[in-house]
């Protein structure tokens, strides 16, 4: 109830920024990137460093064993009274992308640094917003609260996993596994962004994704293309030919079935994206492209990204890559191609669409094998509530202005599972800017939004337990 | 004038095997791959093993340097009355391909071997046929004559190149510098095939070929799919989007103006290939496809392998290719791909018009650059003629048959050089079989093919003296 016992955790927080940015560092030094196997002792030391951090301000957390990366368990009770409030299940994640390539990085991806630039220090590293950093914001809040209280407010129960980056092939059954352990009133997640880098913002719409690895073998054995062009199918040839025709001219996907399911943006909801004046130019222009140059024609970038499905290729390999020519007919050809999901549209049929689309297209003599990677359907969460009235009240007393409620491009899987298995509503609240770099080389989080996410957590805890 | 003669200096040959093979395998264990420039060293020792082997049976041998690999030239200068009888030009090559994918060797390739197979021994290693094996047997055969006469029956120049497998970007030049040096009357070649393992053959007619490496470039950095997908160009959609276009469903080449000079098969012609019972089903099976998967609907094999021109894409990459899922825009895509070319088509021109169909397929914010690797015409040589007599005549005594006259899918753009610089027709005397795995991993030369070539390259040196 006290304003002066949160203006004592952010004071805490201002006098120990120093203390937090070491510690962030000393968990981006850590090189756990869940998609390589050689990375996998790594993987394990980023969820002993969160077992340890946590259990240094009172939690009780344990490492458990799943066929992959490991999962970080933790439980805080809260104070006297705190099972009438509301008890707060927080999911984050400490595996990280690949860092290649490698040579486009300005500084070594696992040696963080805080960077000068016009728009203010940032921190740049693999994992430095995706999602370490977010998750660190959280932790220096807990940290506060624990310091300059002795405790935190309400109940938290951490989920913290080392495969969301490889598509979670593990978490779901675990948290079937432990429902009783895992219950709570309200999930809460940072692995979002800002709106800009003074207006914050909460997610509720989300896009899922299929993520399939097409590989198309033709004749047994690499062939001369002088002594075989012209009557030996060419694996990369037929290759092209299937993906190259993923997109009508319109730019709609042709795999069939592909939009069922899928409900045109209601027209409020329309408007207020509209309203936030967008600018498409702006954004492609900071990456060298012109408007208009992906997507469905006629629909607004917004609409493009958050509500919109499509279908990315991520990567294509086959035959000669290396310096000058080789007269080479491959014996084989391979693609990754993902594809964004809505809510609405589901997964399983989309990935029986694309089979039907390649099967359609598979010329003689090639063979088409869809390994399929990952798929998690599209997800909205609840736009209101007091869970999510606790989040507008946190964010508007820090930044003086009412987050953007949003769409996110951007698949996270486990909001839809945490609905399905444990009944629960997610905050989606993050700090994340658009230039981040996620996923790509010089990956970087403002100083100002770490410190801005770890204040606005700080915050939340207090606004949940009706205290702030 | 005497078969005599001609019997001694088989005699020569048969008693010499042994030697030859290791003299053979002595060439073959130099990794001469002129694409890689770590190997030009060994390049440099390929020629100069070659300068040596000729000097060593009466050749004045000299290894001249290009901005490339050095040529070697050699000149033998015939017995006494020789300016009366025909000058020879020796053409071949001693670069090789490189030897990737290396995992699909089932022995090193640059440690040749001669392994026992159900249907002969054979020499497996790279270069074994293209074109060290066949530049070899004109060597055993020369050196038959110096061992077993004292000299060969007529003027020999050599021509000995280590860039072919990389578009002979020196050749021309030099060929046109050293016009009087390399004055003949008629070039002689081996590095082209026999129609089986028991019937030799005469190649009259050559594809050609143009080469570029294409370089699609869209954001400026790799985007996170999630963020972007739907808004930003994606390099890989949008270059196989073009590529995907290359064939209509006729299996026609697209690029605009590609049939232009393309000349129908002369009747004649025409019915003597199909007289051949060239089996298409047994030549595609040999490699697990079927019948008719690639090419012009409707046209037989023959006349797609050897008369028709193609479009195939050589090598393809961008993105990520690793283990797993990566959701990742990238900025940028790549592929190889070679046209090969019939009589008639203008290089030139075909480029010019893979330029304009690149051109307009190029959607808005990528920007598409052509590197120009490598471009000949196709070339076709006279099928009668002295000298084509001669290498008639020592084929039918080897064999007991006569050669077929037959098309050759592949490249020799020397051929048209040859041609155009010095006037010269060229006989194209090959003892290569359609399984030798040119260019891919275990490539071969059937030891009685070698045997037979050196025989028939003997035999030939006498025919061409008026000898045999």
């Amino acid at each position: 109830m006290s304003t002066a016992e949160v203006e004592a955790v952010l004071a805490q927080l201002e006098g120990s920024w120093d203390e937090a940015r070491d510690r962030l560092f000393s968990l981006l030094r850590i090189p756990s990137i869940s998609a390589q196997p050689d990375h996998a002792a790594d993987c394990a030391s980023a969820a002993r460093w969160l077992a340890e951090e946590f259990a240094a301000i009172g939690f009780t957390t344990e490492i458990r064993q799943t066929p992959g990366h490991p999962i970080v368990i933790g439980h805080y009770a809260g104070p006297e009274g705190a099972e009438t409030l509301p008890h707060v299940l927080f999911y984050g994640h400490y595996d990280v992308q690949p860092a290649d390539p490698l040579e486009l990085w300005e500084s070594p991806p696992f040696e963080p640094r805080l960077v000068e630039h016009p728009d203010g220090l940032r921190v740049v590293a693999r994992g430095a917003v995706d999602d370490k950093g977010q998750v660190v914001t959280f932790l220096c809040a807990c940290r506060a609260w624990y310091r300059a209280t002795g405790a935190l407010p309400i109940r938290v129960t951490l989920l913290l996993e080392g495969e969301e980056e490889v598509g979670s092939p593990n978490l779901d059954a675990f948290i079937a596994e432990h429902r009783d352990e895992l219950a709570a009133d309200v999930a809460l997640i940072s692995d979002t962004g800002m709106w800009d880098r003074t207006t914050p913002a909460l997610t509720t719409q989300l896009r899922g994704m299929v993520y399939v690895q097409i590989d198309l073998f033709g004749p047994s054995r690499d062939l001369h293309s002088g002594m075989y062009g012209g009557a030996a199918l060419n694996p990369i040839n037929a290759l092209t030919r299937v993906l190259g025709d993923l997109h009508d001219d319109a730019g709609r996907v042709r795999i069939p079935g592909f939009y069922d399911g899928v409900a045109e943006l209601p027209p409020a909801l329309a408007a207020q994206w509209q309203a936030l004046g967008f600018d498409e130019a702006a954004m492609l222009g900071a990456i060298g492209l012109p408007a208009g140059s992906a997507g469905e024609l006629g629909r607004p970038v917004l609409e493009r990204l958050w509500a919109r499905p499509t279908a990315d290729l991520n990567g294509i390999w086959g035959g000669y890559t290396g310096a000058g020519s080789k007269t080479v007919i491959p014996s084989e050809a391979h693609a990754k191609l993902s594809c964004r999901l809505v809510p609405g549209q589901d997964p399983a049929a989309v990935l029986a669409g694309l089979r039907q689309f390649v099967a359609e297209r598979t010329p003689p003599g090639a063979r088409i094998d869809i390994q399929d990677l990952n798929a998690s359907p599209g997800v909205a969460v609840p736009g209101d509530g007091p869970h999510i009235a606790a989040a507008v009240a946190a964010l508007t007393d820090e930044y003086g202005k009412p987050p953007v409620m949003m769409g996110c491009g951007g698949s996270i899987p486990v909001v839809g599972s945490l609905r399905r298995l444990l009944g629960l509503d997610t905050i989606l609240m993050g700090f994340g800017l658009e230039d981040d770099q996620v996923h790509s080389p010089n990956e970087k989080f403002d100083w100002s939004c770490f410190k801005g996410g770890a204040r606005s957590h700080a915050r939340l805890l207090a606004k949940l337990a009706g205290r702030g």
